[in-house]
This record gives C-alpha cells, structure tokens and sequence, in this order.
C-alpha cells in the first residue's frame, strides 16, 4: 500500500488542528515545547519505513515507556506477572484509589500509575542496574544507541511526585511494593525521561506487530502468545480513559504519554509513531489521535 | 481451515470441565437446565458452518440481546447514541452506582445493564411495537423465522428485577431515561428471554464479521465502521468484568450471557457461538470461554 | 431565661437574611411558598411558650417527619430496628449509593432517605393503616387535632420521586425492604406532606426533650434512653451534610427539613422550631440555621 | 454524687470482659502490653479525683493526642483552620481516600488521620520546634512534667507509616500540606507516642469541660466557644467508624486511641478517663467503651 501518499495527506489535513489542545504544563522541562511540532513515522514488517514531519526530534515518551517495562516484567515473570497487577480496563480515574483499595493493592492494568509502579517495583528487584537495563532494551528495540535519558525531565518529575509518591506508598501498605520508594521513584521517573523521535518509537514497537519478535536481529523478546497479550493491553486500556472511545474510533493496539507521543500496531504489518506535544482533554496527543484515525479510515487497515 | 477437525477435538477436550462452575440459580426457567449441555458452531463468510453437541437446543440468550437492541439503536441515532450511552469500559461492578452518579445518568457502555436499560428506552421510544421489532430483527439476522421469546422466563425475570429497577429509576432521575418505568422493564425482560440456538446464534452475529452487511440478503443493517465500532465495545466490554482477561486469553470481540451463551468473530472471518449453562465466578460460560480460548489457539486466528 | 426577649431580638436580626437562599424548586406546590416568612416558637418542659413571627402558617415538614416515623419504628421493634438501619452519621451525599452497596442495603442512618424508606417499610407492615397511625401520632404529640397532609403535595412528590424509587428498589434487592414499592412510596410521600405551625413542631418534640414522656399527658412515648438515643442521632445525622458543621456551630439535636422548617431541642429544658422557606446550599433552612445559632449564643444554653 | 462508688462497681462488672478484644499487634512496643489492663480516673470540674484499677501505668496515647494538636492548631488559627480540615464525620473507613478526592485534599475532620497529618502540618509550621511545643502543652494540661514521648514507640511506627506516608503525600499533592512529608511523618508519630496514665489524661482534659480554661492555672487554653466546638467534633467523630454507635450508646464527647485509652468529658462536670488495652473491631478499647457506657448510666449524667 501507498503509505507514503497516506502519511502526506494527513499531514496537510492535520495542519487544522494546530492551535488546538495545550502541552502539558505541570512537568517543567516539557513545559516549554512548541506546539506546532508533528511528526508521523511507519515502520513495517516487511522492512519498510516511511515518515513526514518532525520525525527526527527527540522527545519525552513518559508513558509509552509503560510498554518497554511491561515487556522486560513480563519476560521475567511470565504470568506470575499478574499477580502482582491486573488486566482489566480500570473505569473512570475518579476511582483509581478506590480499585487499589477495593481489590488490596493490586493495580486494575499496567498502564495506570499504580500499575506501571508495581511493574518497576519487579524491575527494580530483578536488576542491579534497573535503569542501565531498561535504557539497553529501549536502545536494542529500537536499533538506536543513542536513545538516553533526559535527565532535567527525570529530575523535574520527581520533585512534582506527589501524587505518585503517594500511590507507592499506598501500595506498599499492602506488601504490593518492595522497593525503597526513593529508589523506586527515581527509577520511575527515569524510565518516563526516555527520549526518542518518531522514527525510533515506531521501530521499537515492532516486536509487538512481530509476534514478539525483533525484526533487526530475529531475536525472541515476547512468545507469539506474550506479544498478543500485550497488545490486547494496549486496546482496552492504553489511552488513559479514551481508551474504549479510541478503540471505537481507531481500533488500534496503541499507547500514548503526556509528551504528546502515541504509537499503535497493526499485528503483522506495521507499527506506527506520532509525535505532537498539544494534548486533548484526556492527557493524549490531540493531533496524535486524529492521524492514527484517519490512518486507520484511508488504509483500511484495523483489527476490527 | 479444517474447522470441523478443530471444533472436535475442542469438544472432547473441554469435556473436563463439566461439573465445574454453576448454573444460574436466581432466575426462575433458567436455573432448571442441564448444567452438561455443550454445543458449537461456526458461521463463516464464505456460508460454511461447522458445529458439534447440542447444537439445536434453544438456551435464553441474555445479555448477548444487548447486541441486537445495540445495532438497532444505532441505526436509528447513529452517532447521537453516545449522547445518552459511553462507550468506555466500566471498571470493576462495585463502582456502577458510582459511575452513574458521577457521570450524572449516563451508563459508560451499553452491556452494563445501565446502558442497556438507556438503549431498550432508544427503542421503546422508537418504536410503536417495540417487542415485536426487536424478535423481527433477531429473526431476520438468524434467518430463523421460528425464533421466540420465552414468557414464562420474561415474567419471572420481571418478578426478580429489583436491581434493574433500581438502575431504570437512577437513571430517569438523570433525566436519561423517557420511558414508563413499568413498560421499559417489561420491554427489557423480554429482549433478555429470547431463545435461539447456537447455530442462530453464530449465524446471528454474521453481519458483524461482515462489515456490517446481512450475508444472506445482502443489505446493509450496518455501515463498515459501525460495525467495527461494535466490534470494538465488544472487545473491551464484552464479557462484564472479565473483559480484560478475555481480551488477553483469546482476543476476539465477543458478548456473552448468563443463560450460559457467548459468541465471538473474527472480523472478514466467522462468527463462534457455544453454548454451555455452567457459569464461572463473573457469570460468563466457564466452559464457553475455554472453547474460544481453544478456538483462537488451534487456529491460529486472533485480532492481535 | 426572659426567652421571649432573646426571640424578639433575633426576629429583628435575621430579617438580614432576608433575600438570601432559595425556596425548594424541585417540588410542586412547595416552590411558590413566599420566601420572606419567618417564625419562631419555644416549648419548655415546665409548659411555657414563647413564639414570634409567622408562627400560625401551617408549612410541609418534609424530612423532620422522619423523627416521628422513627419514634414509632423505634417503639415497635426496639433496639431490633438496628438490625435494619444504622446510626453511623454518612458521610458526604456523593457515597449515598457506594455505602448501600458496601453495607449490603443496610443504609447508615434513619435520616438518610435510605433509611427512612427502611422505617416507613418497617410502619407499613407493622400497622393496618399505616398513614392514619402517622397522623394520630404526630396529633397527639402536637396536642393538635387539625393537624393533617397536603395530598397536592405528596401527590406531587410522588410524581417527581425517581431517586427515591431507585432507592427503594436497590434497597428491596438487598431483602431490606419488604412492601411493595408503588404502596411505600405513596405512605413516604404522605409523611412528607405533613403540615404544621412552628408552635405545633414545637410542642410537638417535647417529647424528646422530656425523657421521652408526652408532656401533655404524662405517657410514655418512649424509654428515657431510647429519646436520648434519637437525640444523639439527631446531633450526628439531623441536618444532611451539614450535621458536623451544625452540632459544631450550635450544638443542639435537631432535624430540619426542606420545607424550610427546623426544629431542635435542649434536653430537659425545652424545644424550639422555626420556620423560613429560603434554603441555604445543603438545603437546610438559611434563616433557620441562624436562628437557632443566636438562640444557643445569646441564652448560653447548649448540650456541649 | 458518689463517683468512687460508681467507679469500684464499674471496675468489678468489666472484669468479666478481660480475655475479649484485642491488643493492637502491628505496632512493635505496643503489642507486648498486657491485655489484662485497666485503670480508670475521673477529674471533676471542681477539683475532685476519683480512680480505681492501674491508674498510674502509662500508656501511648496515640490519637487522643489529636485532641491536643487540635487545640494547638485552633488556637493558632483560629477559625481560618477549617479552610483546611472539615468538621463532617467521615462515614465508613472504606472511603477515606474517595473522600480526599472528591474534596480536593481537604480532609473531612481533625481525628481522621489525613486531618490529623493537616493539623500536624500547622503545628510544624508555626512553631519552631513542633515536638518540644507538643510536649510542653501535655505537660501543661496534664500538670505533670514527667509526661514524655515514647522513643522506640515513634520509631516503630516511622517505620510502618506506608499507609500515612500515602496519605500526607496525597495531601500534598492537593498543596494542603506544606511540610516536608518526612519531617512531618516524624512528627506525627512522635505525636503519637505520647505516654500518660489514667490520672493524666483525666485532668488533661478538663479544660474541655472547663469551657476552654486550665482548671489548674485559669488560664484560658480556648474561648468557651471553642472549646464547645472542640467537643461537638468529639461527639460526630471521635471514635473512628464507631462514633455514631457511641454517641447513641454513650453521649459524652470522647477521643480514643490504639493504645487503648479512652477519655470523654460531661461539660461542666467532670473528665473521665480509661486505659484497657484490647481493643474492639472498630480499633476502640473495649472495655474503655464499657466503662463510659455504665458510668453515664449509673450517674444519670449525659449531654443528651
């Protein structure tokens, strides 16, 4: 198919919503992005790439790094994995602590903050040097060794860690969390400090379209089985609460961060990266939305 | 694909599992059925089918009516639906009056009885004759003029519906509901005491897999993307709070009941329905979901 | 105490308040009560009266009969009631329905609508005639044989009483509720249709304020600690949200009800009542609120 | 009234519930205290002492010690405290952090502990040396200079803080509390681990029944309305999720601990204190509740 030709036209037709959405401005260090970056990049898995815009700026993934973590967690664990966190789509945020409170300290998904933190908790039990192995595997994913930390970012988030601090403590009030929690946000908000461009994020999210499999050196991160898993993840609960309203609209595998990135997959065809910083009223990338819409309605491709 | 091979092999393995879970015991006219009962079939869009067990025995469909009164209701409102419904997973059932409240009578999808109760309101409102173009139009999409509602469960359902009750007047106080309480409860018991076969079922639900055309006349009941839109909601919200755990194990949209019913596609492909009464711990068929799970694996064809 | 001094004195202060608040909107028949009535009246146990202002105007009771309703409830089952309904104070309006759930249909306390739906169910099924039991009671401890409903305003009640109905039946799911809803709800909506003079309201809690004795007559209405356990009630629960900001602020057991009446007691010295429609925004009267304040400061009589 | 009396008969019946309850075990130091235990002690407002049993063990007084920040706070701030901390009882337990939420970081009333960490707060603001000031206003109120903190008590539960830690940082991140969280947390458990008997706690508390004056010095500690209000918060939330239980059981504004005191006051009349170290299911001293039940019963003497 014509990607290519695909990606051109949304750019153009996307233009309209510049001046839409807000970057996000609790996390100095991001606060001061320019609004009017968009960047779109394909890779497939046949070996093809194709992009348009901004596609080399590096940007904060914060929680697309969910996935990368969720990844390593899984592979060490396997299913003991969801002991420790759930599955299930998690509601409304309104009742985030009410479930941690209801269901005794296990996260609904990995991809809510308690989740993510209980999935860095393993991290940080398993590895001696948690960070150094999450930034290796961020790197071999996407076949950039130059992908690093943004360590102002990372410094700047932990200082406005309040509420997270507090989800931690709360879960290790139930023996969810084992970590120091200083240790553990530090580690937290280092792996959201992550900084990649489009390029980079749509290459690293390959396995997942792969059947677990990185497409660069054959390896096997994730079973055939482990990948699905993971990506059914993504479209019950990777947008935040517009999770159900995007797998309506889109229906794509897909996770997004406040950076304004947002990445989804076609199994066994492509994944897909966009970067632009303005965010809805969900914390997703405005724009980020509205290309992986209209990629899905031009290409005819989704999973439904 | 050798689906005929696949289903019997599925069927003799799953014969482990009778004896476990339990058949529904506070509805009168359900809680009486053979708890050993087990049948399949298979619709495909090319007009194949496949099955084995108890195929032809007529079970009360449920909660998978709420997928018929669903596309009726979007036929008639299209997108001016989701005024009145969301379509976000509902996190975990504790928090249903919650979610009502906080999002002031508007249910978050249409398979919590709230948003089924809403769309029954659509059709009650619609409809001169709602009962009746509700069994018309399951009819027509099983190509089974024989198909019936069962009053006798119908009227005990009625009997035992405090709960429901309960949800219909929350929501009108919302002012979400227009209906006479009295008729809408008499008009959703109804839907729910439909009785249909496996082989009506997964022929039912054809269309879905189809882009949203009737593969037996050819017309469109839906558009393509409402379909997947449909799609979708199953996907996330299909199997009450088991939803996630099913998207990850076998990752078709699929709708289930507690008469013991649940039915899945696979988009451009089939539609599955089996049919066995015994229920696990979230009301969902304990040994229809092994089927699907099976299903998925030996064939190898899931979503993601 | 020169009570009627302190009466006079307030009468002229609070005409401040005139024009603020805002008379109930949401019942027919309440909502074109002027809002520049006031009155109040004193009952002493030694048999004094003191009043001034509007005293003779006949107004709704609405919620303040649910301490009649809980005084006969009470007098049927003794301690027994407590099986039925709490008398922990609820905590903010929003987690009405989460504590229902949580407490398996059991509501907090006799002054939550929920409870009081539990005591009118409880007088329903205890008596024949259970709204003309209603009325005798609240004639013989008013001394005031005229005393009767408004059935325009409970007929109006009964027609805009879908959250009460949803209470009801979520109630009735629990097995906490017995009667048939359509008949507890017109005997609900009756006891709110009560109506009364500030002078009848204050005499007619004496009882209360007496050990339980009926002044008038000498009888036992209930033991000496069963009417000090509806006053502590009243002091934790009498006026909705607002009860801990009251009990802190003036200090007296007291129910209030959103016809605009209030009524509150000093045990073993006397009861006061006052009557003014205009609502302040927890729906307990503006006026009223102040007055019982002032009566507090400038008699330097309080429980605390 | 002969009090001495009272208290020897009192002291015989409860007897009979030694071996029931339980003695706190998630608190090392506090868990080794013999559940054998009682003491109780009266101080009137007339200077008069009345005591039986172990009146001069010391025990950690936990959250009675709130009653003491309480006032510290109050008397700082004034009214312009309760733009920080409410006055409403809190409803069930299980909704602490909902309530949190939904209001924003403000908690619902001072003995709940997020309102507790808040007046904490203040105190570690205002004052330089916040431990040593909490000390010296003990010693005061007590009149015994020998009152201190248990050291190895505070540490132990630093160290098992998780879920205070949780909720102060939740606090924080609504910008209600100022304070570094580890100080603060330091703080507040030395708070905790106040040690006084019987015969302290008696007389610590009889400027609350003193209308706000030191019975020992005339000093004014509080304006008589303050104290009031200090003992109307008392009456709506001082016994965790059993305050309503108590008020209509007991009516005596009363504060509680883990340790196993109890301390409640008649205004104008007399302070009565408890020691009994296991505790009921709500986390009150059983046989501390016992205690202030018959008292108010065989003395006649209740607010109500």
């Amino acid at each position: 198919m014509d990607y290519q030709s695909i990606l051109d036209e949304i750019y153009i037709e996307v233009q309209n919503f510049l001046g839409k959405g807000k970057v996000v401005d609790y996390i100095p260090g991001l606060d001061n992005v320019s609004p009017n970056k968009i960047g779109i990049a394909i890779a497939t898995v046949d070996g093809e790439y194709f992009s348009v815009g901004d596609v080399n700026d590096k940007f904060s993934i914060q929680s697309i790094s969910k996935v990368f973590t969720l990844t390593m967690a899984f592979q060490k664990l396997n299913n003991k994995l969801w002991d420790r966190v759930g599955k299930e789509p998690s509601g409304n945020a309104f009742n985030s602590l009410v479930h941690l409170e209801y269901e005794k300290g296990r996260p609904r998904n990995p991809f809510v903050n308690g989740g993510a933190l209980v999935v860095n908790d393993i991290i940080t039990q398993q590895f001696e040097n948690p960070v150094d192995e999450i930034i290796r595997f961020v790197r071999e994913v996407s076949q950039n060794q130059d992908i690093d930390f943004n360590n102002e970012v990372a410094r700047s988030e932990l200082e406005s860690s309040d509420r997270n601090y507090a989800l931690a403590y709360f879960i290790k009030s139930f023996n969810n969390i084992e970590s120091n929690i200083d240790e553990l946000m530090k580690n937290y908000t280092a792996q959201c400090a992550i900084e990649m461009s489009c390029v980079d994020l749509a290459k690293s999210f390959l396995y997942l379209a792969n059947h677990g499999v990185n497409f660069y050196n054959r390896q096997e991160i994730l079973t055939t089985s482990q990948a699905k898993r993971i990506n059914s993840i993504m479209i019950t609960s990777g947008l935040y609460n517009e999770s159900g309203d995007f797998a309506f609209r889109v229906g794509m595998p897909s996770k997004s961060g406040v950076g304004g990135g947002i990445v989804g997959l076609i199994p066994q065809e492509l994944a897909i990266a966009c970067w632009s910083p303005a965010l809805n009223e969900y914390g997703n990338s405005l724009i980020g939305i509205e290309v992986l819409e209209r990629f899905t309605t031009y290409s005819g491709i989704s999973i439904f």
